[in-house]
């Protein structure tokens, strides 16, 4: 079965807001079997949605809209989908007396543009919103001789997530045939997306059954992957298999194969080494910090860190002696192990980073251009440094050295 | 005049990638008087593409295709299009040419299928494409006995970005009528929106010409303004007009009039008067030093900045005495002064920043919930201290603590 989209909304067609539901919406669809082959974005306008609702039922056995559900005269998507499918609207009054009554909990008084919120599409299933006023609908039945199956969700994300999860998922499991859909995701660090290709395509094309999609960002690529199988067994073995496959390719370039970010792989693993972490940076400007801290629980092993832009600093935070800068320059890999040591015993922790570089797009050389970056990480054992040179502009070369940070500590702990 | 955009591509029906183009497309038409009625995201489909062609040329004035012009399989736009208006593609030589040198400087050998990037529907005005292999096509004609504009474009952005400034946008206005549109858009610090809108909508609502979108962030509004007049001076004028009502009645709230960021802003005023900061930050760990370092050349008035998770590194780097934080909690006002004045102090800079909260989701207490931030600006005449209760999560509380501190070095600058 195939699905379309419809997100109505005239906020959604400004330069200013795009509709993310949707992404939500085709990641539970896709586990479901369900593709989705158009999506549409309509503005608050009753004959344009009624014509997109026409055009969808006519090229879709699953039509799902979102928004237009709330009391103002703007929220048209009832009466647009009923005359589509030119069905009758009915208030229902036990809506009614469940927006009064939620209105009452609140000490308001309910005005009377509310009770629109009320009218269900003849034969359609009330599914009602526990986090908002405007209820959802379901409904199945023939257009133009073909079953289809209908779904109206209100627009705010945490209405429309809980709505769906608990009211539409094992609805629409039903009318779906048996199958199961494995997904996995391989997150992959700093390699480039050229050579973890060359090196996983002959293995995921001896897996035709499993779709494989490979997502590059500045030092990561996610590997997700889904296949289908009678059982859901039979799939995930499947899936697993060629996870197994992938892993023992990629080795120690894989950081998760469950969904985890770089920042959480290392913070677990400092957790379960009992290991603490310090930093200082120069130009990626705390950024480092940054990503560290925004792991809920980091005070347990980020201890404290600098960041160092002038070279008085890069002194008084990081102990680097000025003779050093002088003589190799901030931007070297002497200064970069100076401070990630510096850093290390001043914070006293288990390992220190040090991270300079040209962030760009000024500062570089001939002899340092923009993009080059220093990376050192200090530990009991000594101090390990990796130059690299990214490409891209000063927010992407900061990504790229601060993954290339935290994976120097992951690499460290495995 | 309205328009529909179709963006192509099966990746943007998948839950990891979003059409993004539209929202550029959008401005720059609404610029031009044009308004987006549609959007439709459809796949590397032949038939799904030819019919949500067809359908656009049916229900809008301009149609403009993104993507699917490459040479793969998968690039179908040119075809599908072709056949929704039933008109011949012919294989421009010229193109062929084009490509062959184009090929030929990267001492490459051009592959066949290149070929289909020359392939011109009949009538179509080919769009050179300077920073890619794909050109672009213009055609205009009669579609239902109703003139329409149809507009061939790149998927990558950059391409599309160039293509439609140097070659859409004049032939775009001289089919439109003759019209001005004049935009600005104002931002505002600090600012609950409610209270924004209550001072704002008694001015805004005497301009019902001017069409204003408020849009809301973590601490930040933005006012989004546009109007039409027979000149551009005329609309202009009616814009400013409206902007100098708005400043009046906001004053010290508006931090820019003309695009320019928050981040960009105190860099301006820090420039301007010879001033230097630095920042010492517990709960937001980093991300202030991050946001002050984004700006290019921030190093001329960013000296350096200290993450101080830990109490111990609170004493170290900012010379926080023990006592102050056992006495009044790491979480406090003091801590929060004693922060901001040690880091001005040791980094010798004009102003120093201390922040210390409960960016949640654990931590929170009775006495100090999650949200809670105390903001410390330290200056040569004294030290202020901010304190707020910030909604929101981890990330959110985080964002708007170092959008409050930046607004405290506006306001001292202003």
């Amino acid at each position: 079965m195939n699905a379309e989209i419809i997100a109505i909304g005239s906020e959604l067609l400004t330069p200013f807001r795009q509709d993310t539901n949707s992404l939500y919406l085709t990641e539970k669809l896709n586990q479901l079997g369900v593709e989705v082959i158009f999506k549409t974005i309509v503005g608050d306008s009753r004959e344009h949605l009624t014509g997109a609702a026409s055009l969808a039922l006519l090229r879709t056995d699953i039509v799902i809209f979102i928004g237009g559900l709330g009391p103002t005269e703007d929220d048209l998507t009832r009466e647009a989908v009923a005359d589509a499918l030119q069905l009758e609207l009915r208030r229902d009054p036990e809506i009614v007396a469940s927006l009064e009554r939620r209105f009452a909990a609140r000490r308001y008084k309910m005005t009377a543009n509310n009770s629109k919120q009320a009218d269900v599409i003849a034969g359609a299933t009330v599914l009602a919103n526990a986090n908002g006023s405007a209820p959802g609908q379901w409904l199945t039945g023939k257009y133009e001789d073909k079953e289809k199956i209908i779904i109206l969700l209100p627009g705010p994300p945490h209405e429309l997530a809980a709505l769906f999860e608990e009211q539409c998922i094992d609805r629409l499991r039903a009318k779906l045939p048996a199958q199961s859909i494995a997904t996995r995701v391989l997150k992959i660090a700093m390699i480039a997306e050229s050579q973890c290709d060359a090196r996983i395509a002959p293995i995921y094309k001896r897996y035709p059954d499993v779709q494989t999609t490979i997502l590059a960002g500045a030092g990561e690529i996610q590997v997700h992957l889904q296949t289908r199988g009678a059982s859901l067994e039979v799939a995930q073995k499947r899936v697993d298999q060629l996870v197994e496959e992938l892993e023992e390719e990629l080795d120690e370039f894989v950081y998760s194969d469950n969904g985890d970010s770089l920042e959480q792989i290392v913070s677990y693993y400092l957790q379960m080494r009992n290991s603490t972490v310090a930093a200082a940076e120069s130009c990626t400007g705390g950024l480092l910090a940054e990503r560290l801290t925004s792991i809920s629980g980091s005070s347990r092993y980020f201890l404290g860190g600098a960041v160092v832009y002038s070279n008085e600093v890069k002194t008084k935070f990081a102990g680097v002696p000025a003779e050093l800068i002088e003589k190799h320059g901030a931007v070297s890999r002497e200064v970069a192990m100076a401070l990630a040591e510096g850093i290390r015993e001043r914070c006293g922790a288990t390992f220190g980073i040090g991270i300079t570089g040209v962030a760009g797009p000024t500062g570089g050389s001939v002899e340092k251009p923009v993009g080059l970056v220093f990376h050192a990480l200090a530990g009991e054992r000594g101090t390990e440094v990796v130059q690299r040179n990214f490409p891209g502009d000063r927010q992407r070369v900061r990504w790229f050295a601060t993954t290339q940070a935290l994976d120097m500590v992951r690499r460290k702990l495995m």
